[in-house]
């Protein structure tokens, strides 16, 4: 039988090949976090590599991701379905061996990891997920739901800010099963930490009501047993700091920063066999090792026994059975089109002005009782961004059974935490703060959108409409610089009904995240053909036309939806033929086809108008060579909005001007 | 004499008739932190309303920017140049007195404030800019630079990412003379903290190696005693916990979120101005207690004090005093035009491939020397963004003489610490990080914009050529991302010749800031004409030209520049007429006149083809609707370089095939 140390050498050893093999990659973080990792994984972690999706699976996030060979090795040692020629194509272009870990559970990536923080938030977010899964769905003697979340971090996570958002919340949420182990390793890419990072990090989690044990990280009955008392302790998060050496093996880098990001060398490699004492040629890893860290009986018998237990649960609670599985499967539920209809109906009972972040609770309320998934919050802002519903009850530290967080003042910790829930399964959750604040999360907004997740995101107070609190608070740039984030899309309704149909289809589409844009402002309710109301999915379409061909047409979103039309009237009045288009969401109609796209915007119209209270400049595109586009590409100011929108040029006459300048061919 | 709680009471009536004549705003914490700020302002805070920009006055900050009625009462009532009709316009266009303070230190406003947590990494900034002039400047027994940072701040601060990383750092960093004052009112927007704040900030900021002190915020020889012990506390930076009530003295909404951000409404004013005995009418402050907040006359007292400490500075150290009042002034040195010429010429003489990252490092190495107020730094990436120049000498905790910090893995605190720097005067910061990691910092590259601040922000790894690491470190929407930021300036230089002028452009644009975005991949040098060389600085000029009028012109940035020059030459081999532009900075061909763009862009000429490794969003409207953009509006993927740049047809060879068929107008 293999020593611990001969199967944690089996990870530094796989780990320096691949990286020596790439010329390019992080020895350091792998061969420092061996012997940890060899503890956890083989006599903790609860996990089947025959069915890594299973449900009730203990979650293992590398948030200091530039150890991705760890990552591999585990999976490629413990018998997951990842091939040893992928940790020889480590880092190439197209191997599932990335630089950093792409999301891909199939092979036990819980979450896609690199950017320093996110992937502990991301692991805060998904022992929440299973607090408030086991509350809604276990029952006395049958804990179906009941795993742990495991975080590898380094100086670099425990650095960077949204490790305090997400672990102050933690700790207030008491998040007993989550586990983190931090490599304490005192060196970060500059050199050793303690010139620029001395935080007494043990006191520190202290202060967050954290349960802390400080290690030695390569004693492997020190690791044990503290991951033991960390397991036991079901009130607090738990963090264990390890001290731990960073290349450890390799003979002249051990502890230094030459480990970190690069090759450790041909001689360095062969230096660090002898010491580890590694016989074996790169890549080769010997039988009775093998043999050791599979995993795949362990891990069948893991879940066979919650196997038994979910048939228990089954017979005795077969529709609660049945509707976890739905959620943790992604499908929403069978009344779902009734509750959509439902919801539209309602939106358009409404009449008189009213701003669209109330249309957005609105649809809210008529969607939320058929949608139990649906798991809301705010970065403490909830009365402002109207993200609570009738049924909304918070999740307090000590009865998750509600579906709402108030997550605090913290926008990057909460969406990153959305991010960890979302990736959990089995909830979908959205949040709310201002539109200006998306700044703070933008990161992982990107992460969000990069892993493919069902986040949303409701960003009020959407432009200077919010008026008195200032330039600070209004955005003008977010609305262009949300939509050029790849496979995030970005709703901005006009009215109660847009609202309540960006909410559907955010529901709706499960390939990524979604943001839920409106204003502070009251908007008025627009009048809509049928086949207008129909049209509001593809993103953009004619809320109102002329007869024949226009000779202009004038695009708008969200609050200058009605400006557009206002000012198309008062043309036609003049005689002017002109189309109003609604483009609620530019992604959303950009991935319409040709002759739909062309039925909206006719190539041959080339008179046109954009006016959105934001950015001009993705709008160019749209109105092209001739067209005109009304924005604000300046910081506004603190005042009424009213007064705001009249010095600024956001008006129906403006709208107008450009409309007949634009026909007329007006040199701009 | 009026009593501190009278005086006290002034800023508390002030703030709730503001709010209350405006019906909007935040009358919670001025009424909540005006016992603390009255001992602050009355008997530590040294400045001189008579002389606001004294430069050894010291910092306040109010990182809890929604009070910004208690930083208009003190200043009005102190006696700054900010009259009384300005409070009664609180939060009206056009008025001093904005929603969120904005940054105008001639009515001691140091910095704007609204996102929360970055006024006080400001503050950090602030103190931190402090330490390091000393350490330039002062000489023994002319201590000339000698002066306290003061902030005050909230729950909200405190729950933010940006508070760790700036308050990290500056227990690091022992910045001793800089002093936190925590509104520990217990309520936030969303209501009482507890359910979602639960830190011990006592233990937190002990943690982070503070000098930590808890008080009643309402008893005034408490805070007095405290701010005391904290002034005398020079090695480690100090915070006080405060516990206040919000509101306090309104009668029935005190200590709730309902006095958080809205008027009190007339019978709640009313009633607290029985509450604190207040006999005038709105805006009224007795004669007797406006005299005892009068601070002209100590004001003046100190600045003179301190002049005859300069005077005596001056003549013993007349160049330092010269170079001091220089670099406070904002101004380059005499030397300036000649470092720019030498370092042009410097650039000029490499040949070969060269990273534009390493470029960018040579042109520091030419600039620094002659510009000591440059001030270095990197978040823990300095080595990749190769920040460094041969004479950084690194900011210790005991020798603050230096001239480069190691931030750490802390993007957004040092981008907020670089604006706090900024705003201090005396130095200009640069930073670097990855480029994607922009996002982490994104809040603040706008704070500094809004701002007006010379920040400069360097980001290398600038595209999918940064290679292995992978999607989640290839920027893709940065670039188009920060240029629609108001105000900021980006250059991406295509060679070692653009860096060096990207750099000066940078240092001498003192109206905002610029982000210098630079390479990883080694990238050839461009001949260019002397006219050419000339027109860099202008944006976006003429690279390379055919005879007569172009047929078509090519647009590149950066890294693409030279593939574009290739697909000329090929294409001009087969007899087509084509120009070829280099855009370094569309920010800046943007502000140039009319006539100058159309020489470089005739209007004419609409076959176009833009090409840049990243989105292709904003460049619609250079290439027009005939035009072609080759972009990537997908994410990138983990490998080599030069195959990702085939794999997704970033190749001379698809630029050469585009100009063909924008020549033919072929369809898109």
């Amino acid at each position: 039988m293999p020593t611990r140390r001969e199967l944690a050498n089996a990870i530094r050893v796989l780990s320096m090949d691949a990286v020596e093999k790439a010329n390019s990659g992080h020895p350091g973080a792998p061969m420092g976090m061996a012997d940890i990792a060899q503890v956890l994984w083989q006599d903790f972690l609860k996990y089947n590599p025959g069915n890594p999706l299973w449900l009730d699976r203990d979650r293992f996030v590398l948030s200091n991701g530039h150890a991705s060979m760890l990552l591999y090795s585990l999976a490629y040692l413990s018998g997951f379905p990842l091939q040893l020629d992928e940790l020889k194509n480590f880092r190439q272009l197209g191997s599932r061996t990335a630089g950093h870990p792409e999301h891909e559970p199939e092979i036990g990536i819980e979450t896609t990891t690199g950017p320093l923080g996110q992937g502990l938030a991301n692991g805060v977010g998904m022992a929440l997920a299973e607090k408030i899964l086991a509350a809604h769905f276990n029952r006395p003697g049958l804990p179906i739901i009941d795993h742990h979340t495991w975080v590898f971090c380094g100086d670099g996570c425990l650095m960077e800010g949204v490790s305090h958002e997400a672990c102050s919340l933690a700790g207030t949420l008491k998040l007993g099963k989550l586990i983190v182990f931090y490599d304490d390793n005192d060196i970060s890419i500059d050199g050793k930490v303690k010139g620029w990072f001395a935080d007494n990090t043990p006191e520190r989690f202290a202060a967050y009501g954290w349960h802390v044990q400080s290690i030695d990280g390569h004693d492997a009955d020190a690791i044990a047993e503290a991951t033991r008392k960390a397991r036991d302790e079901n009130e607090r998060p738990s963090i264990i700091c390890c001290k731990t050496v960073i290349g450890w093996g390799a003979p002249t880098k051990a502890g230094t920063k030459a480990t970190h990001g690069e090759a450790l060398g041909a001689e360095e490699v062969a230096g660090a066999r002898q010491q580890l004492g590694w016989k074996d040629p790169p890549f080769v890893v010997p039988p009775e090792i093998l043999k050791a860290w599979n995993h795949a009986e362990a891990g069948r018998a893991a879940e066979d026994a919650w196997k038994q237990l979910f048939a228990r649960y089954r017979s005795a609670h077969p529709q609660l059975a049945a509707e976890l599985e739905r959620r943790m499967a992604g499908k929403l539920p069978a009344s779902w089109a009734d509750t959509r209809k439902a919801a539209i109906a309602a939106a358009q009972a409404v009449s008189g002005a009213q701003a669209t972040r109330v249309s957005s609770q609105a649809a809210l309320n008529s969607i939320g009782g058929g949608l139990p998934e649906l798991l809301g919050g705010s970065a403490d802002l909830t009365g402002s961004n109207n993200t609570l519903q009738k049924i909304s009850r918070g999740i307090d530290p000590d009865d998750a059974s509600g579906n709402y967080i108030h997550y605090g003042v913290r926008e990057f910790g909460m969406t990153a935490v959305m991010n960890g829930i979302a990736l959990h399964g089995g909830l979908i959750p959205y949040g709310g703060t201002f539109l200006t604040f998306s700044d703070y999360a933008r990161n992982a907004v990107r992460m969000a959108a990069l892993m493919h997740q069902r986040v949303l995101l409701v960003y009020t107070h959407d432009s200077i409409g919010l008026g008195e609190d200032g330039p600070t608070h209004q955005p003008i740039e977010h609305l262009n610089a949300l939509r050029l984030i790849p496979n995030l899309t970005l709703w901005r309704p006009a009215d109660a009904v847009e609202s309540v149909i960006a909410w559907c289809e955010a529901i709706e589409h499960a390939a990524g995240p979604s943001a839920l844009v409106f204003t502070r402002q009251g908007l008025p309710q627009l009048p809509r053909t049928p086949a207008a109301l129909a049209a509001i999915a593809r993103g953009g379409y004619v809320l109102s036309d002329c007869e024949g061909t226009p000779e202009c047409i004038v695009i708008g979103t969200g609050s200058e939806v009605s400006l557009a039309v206002a000012a198309a009237k008062a043309v036609a009045a003049q005689g002017k033929r002109v189309r109003v288009v609604s483009m609620p969401s530019t992604e959303r109609f950009d991935a319409q086809d040709v002759a739909y796209r062309d039925s909206v915007l006719p190539p041959a119209v080339r008179a046109r108008v954009a006016v959105e209270a934001g950015s001009t400049g993705l709008w160019w595109r749209y109105v092209g060579d001739r067209g005109r586009v009304i924005g604000l590409d300046h910081y506004g100011a603190s005042g009424k909005a009213p007064e705001l929108y009249k010095k600024f040029g956001i008006t129906a006459e403006h709208v107008q001007q450009e409309i007949l300048d634009s026909i007329k061919g007006t040199d701009k």
